[in-house]
C-alpha cells in the first residue's frame, strides 16, 4: 500500500493506494461511525463494511439531490449521531460527493473519509475535497470544498465494475495525461490491450501516476482559483453532453475533451496534428462516441458554473500533455459550435455515401 | 465608525461598527450583487439597499429550513448568478444565518457579507462565521462555519426594533458579561434606565464592548474546539425553552443562563450568592420569564448538538464574569431538572397560598 499526502488549506488528506478495508482499523473511531453507501455497493460489500450504522441511498446520479443530503442528516440525527460522529462514504463518485457534503453540513461539519470502489472515484472524485449535489439539470451547484481525512483505493474492487463505469474512469486518466503528462498519454496508448483486460498490475501503476498528477495540482490550488481549473478540461462540453444524452460522466468528459481539443486547434492554440493524435488514440481506447452538440449549448454553458460574468474561462490544449486556460467570448464559442455541428453533418453525409 | 478585524482559519472578517450603508460602496462589487433579506426588513429599508438583485424570504425563524436555502440557490441561478457573485445578507440573525449558508453552498462558495439590522445580530449572530438552518425542531443541524467578509452594524437601525427583539439582544449582552466581563455586567445594571430608553450613545458603547468579547474568543477558536464553547452559555436549556414555548431566541437564552447559573450553584461550582446576583439583575432588566423545564428535557439535550457520545459538555459559571466547561452525566442533569421543577412547583404553591 502506498500513501499520498495532500496538505491544503482545505485540510489534510491521505490517499491509501492499493490498501484494503483491513488497513482502516486504526483510522476509524471505535464508535459513532456512519457508513453512507448505495444499493449496488451495499449488496456487494456489506459483509466487509467496518462496524457502524449503514445508511444506504439509491445507486446512480439521480441521488445527487439536496433532498438526499437532508434526508441523510435526518437519518444520522435519528440514529443518535452527534458532533463526534464520523462519516465514511463507501462507493463511487456519487456516494463520495453526497457523503462529503453530508459530513460538511451535519452540525456544521463532522469528520469524514472515503472508501473508493470505482475506477473514476479512485482516480478523481475523491481527491481534492470537492463535493456537491445537482440542482435540477445543473450539476454540483450546491456543495463545499472540504478534504476527507483519507481515501482508501482498493484496486481489487475494480474487478466487478461494469464496463461503462470502467470506461468512465479511463476517460479521466486520459484527461490527466492530456493536460499534464505526455508520457502517461503514450503509456496509456501502449498498454491499451492490458488495460482492456483489466490487468491489475498495470492499472495500479496508471492510477497512481494519475492520482499524483491531480494531487500535485490540488496541493497547489485547493480553492480552485488558478491551476486547478485545468482539471476541468473536457468538462464544459462534457456536462452538456452528459445531461442531454444521459451519457456516463467519464464518457461524456472524454467526448468533451476531444471537442475541446478541436476547439484548441480551431482557435490556433494547438497544431491540428495534436488534435488528431488525441482523438485517434482515445477512439482506439473505446472512449469516443460521436455526438452532436445539442441546441442552445452556449446558453447552457453560460449558465453552468464554469462561466463567470458573461464570458467563459475555457481549458484548451497547446499540445497533448500541456493545457492552458483562455477566456473565450460566447460569440466565438457559438461560431465554433456552428462549425463543429456542420462539419459533423458533412462527415456523416460522406460516410453514408450521400 | 470603528473597524474590528477578525482573522481566523475560517477567513478574515471586518466588523464595521456604527457605519451606514454609504460606507459599503468600495467594499461591494459593481455588479453581481445578490441581497438576501426578509419581508420586514425589505419593507423598511428597500430604498437604501445597494444596487443588486433582491431576494426576499419570509420574516421569522420558520424560514430557517434547508428548502429555503435550496430555493435561494435556485433563484440566484435563475437570475444569472455565477462563481463571481457576491451575497449580501441584509437583516437580523435569521437572514444572516440563511444568507451565510447560501453563500457557503452556492457553486461551492461565493463571497458574502452582512448588514446587521437587529441588536441580536449586531452583537452576536453575524460574528464568528457560524450559519445554519433547522431540521424540524432541531436547531442549526445543517450549516457551515465561514466568515463573512464584513459585517456592517448601523446602530440607527435599532430605533425601529420591536421590544421583544430588543430584549433578545440584551440577553446576549448579559451573556457576554456573565461569561467574561464582570465590569460589563455591573455597567449593564447601572445603565438599565438609559438602555430601556434606547439611548444610542450607551448602546453603541455596550455593543462594541460585547462584540470585542466575542471577537476575542472567536479569533482564538474559529472551529469551536475550545474556549468558544463558552459562548454556548445558556443555550442548552435555552434551545429547549425556545422550541417548547416558542420564546424568542435571546429571551430563551436569558432564561437558560439563569437556569445554568442555578445549576452551577447546585453542582457547587459557584457560590449561591452569585446566582442570586445574576438572576436579580437580569429580572430587573425585564429579561426573565418564569418557565418550567418541559418533559423529556434530558432526551432533547442528549440529541441536541451540544451533546457528544452520551454525556454532555455544559457551560457553567464560577462567578458572574467567569465561565467554564464541565462534563456532566445525563443522570446528574436529570437530578438537577427534578430539583429545579419541584422547587418551582413549591414556590408557585407558596405564592398561591397553598
Amino acid at each position: 500500500m502506498k500513501s499520498i499526502k495532500i496538505n491544503t488549506a482545505g485540510g489534510e488528506s491521505v490517499i491509501l493506494m492499493g490498501g484494503t478495508v483491513d488497513d482502516l482499523r486504526e483510522r476509524l473511531p471505535a464508535k459513532g461511525l456512519y457508513i453512507i453507501t448505495d444499493t449496488n455497493v451495499g449488496r456487494i460489500y456489506r459483509d466487509i463494511f467496518p462496524k457502524g450504522e449503514v445508511l444506504e441511498i439509491e445507486a446512480g446520479e439521480k441521488s445527487k439531490t439536496p433532498q438526499v443530503v437532508i434526508d441523510l442528516c435526518r437519518r444520522m440525527l435519528d440514529a443518535g449521531a452527534d458532533r463526534s460522529s464520523f462519516v465514511l462514504g463507501f462507493g463511487g463518485g456519487v456516494v463520495c460527493d453526497i457523503a462529503g457534503l453530508t459530513a460538511s453540513l451535519f452540525m456544521r461539519g463532522v469528520r469524514h473519509a472515503f472508501v473508493s470502489t470505482s475506477l473514476l472515484s479512485q482516480i478523481d472524485a475523491s481527491i481534492g475535497g470537492k463535493n456537491g449535489v445537482n440542482l435540477g439539470e445543473y450539476k454540483n451547484i450546491i456543495g463545499t470544498i472540504r478534504q476527507p481525512e483519507f481515501v482508501l483505493c482498493d484496486h481489487n474492487m475494480l474487478a466487478t465494475l461494469p464496463e461503462e463505469e470502467f470506461l468512465s474512469g479511463m476517460g479521466e486518466m486520459y484527461k490527466h495525461a492530456a493536460i499534464r503528462d505526455r508520457n502517461l498519454f503514450f503509456d496509456l496508448s501502449a498498454s491499451a490491450d492490458r488495460i482492456a483486460a483489466r490487468d491489475p498490475g498495470i492499472l495500479g501503476d496508471l492510477i497512481l501516476r494519475s492520482v499524483r498528477i491531480k494531487a500535485a495540482i490540488v496541493r497547489r490550488d485547493p480553492m480552485e482559483n488558478g491551476i486547478r481549473r485545468l482539471l476541468n478540461f473536457g468538462h464544459t462540453f462534457g456536462h452538456v453532453l452528459e445531461i442531454h444524452y444521459g451519457m456516463p460522466h467519464g464518457v461524456a468528459v472524454a467526448r468533451g475533451m476531444v471537442i475541446a481539443a478541436e476547439l484548441s486547434a480551431w482557435t490556433g492554440e494547438m497544431p491540428h496534428a495534436e488534435y488528431r493524435l488525441l482523438s485517434v488514440e482515445m477512439e482506439k481506447a473505446g472512449l469516443i462516441r460521436e455526438a452532436e452538440l445539442p441546441p442552445n449549448v452556449i446558453g447552457r454553458i453560460a449558465r453552468d458554473k464554469k462561466s463567470e460574468a458573461g464570458s467563459v474561462n475555457f481549458v484548451l490544449l497547446r499540445a497533448v500533455g500541456k493545457a492552458i486556460v483562455r477566456r473565450l467570448s460566447l460569440t466565438d464559442l457559438q461560431a465554433f459550435v456552428n462549425y463543429y455541428n456542420e462539419r459533423k453533418d458533412n462527415s456523416q453525409s460522406i460516410q453514408q455515401g450521400k
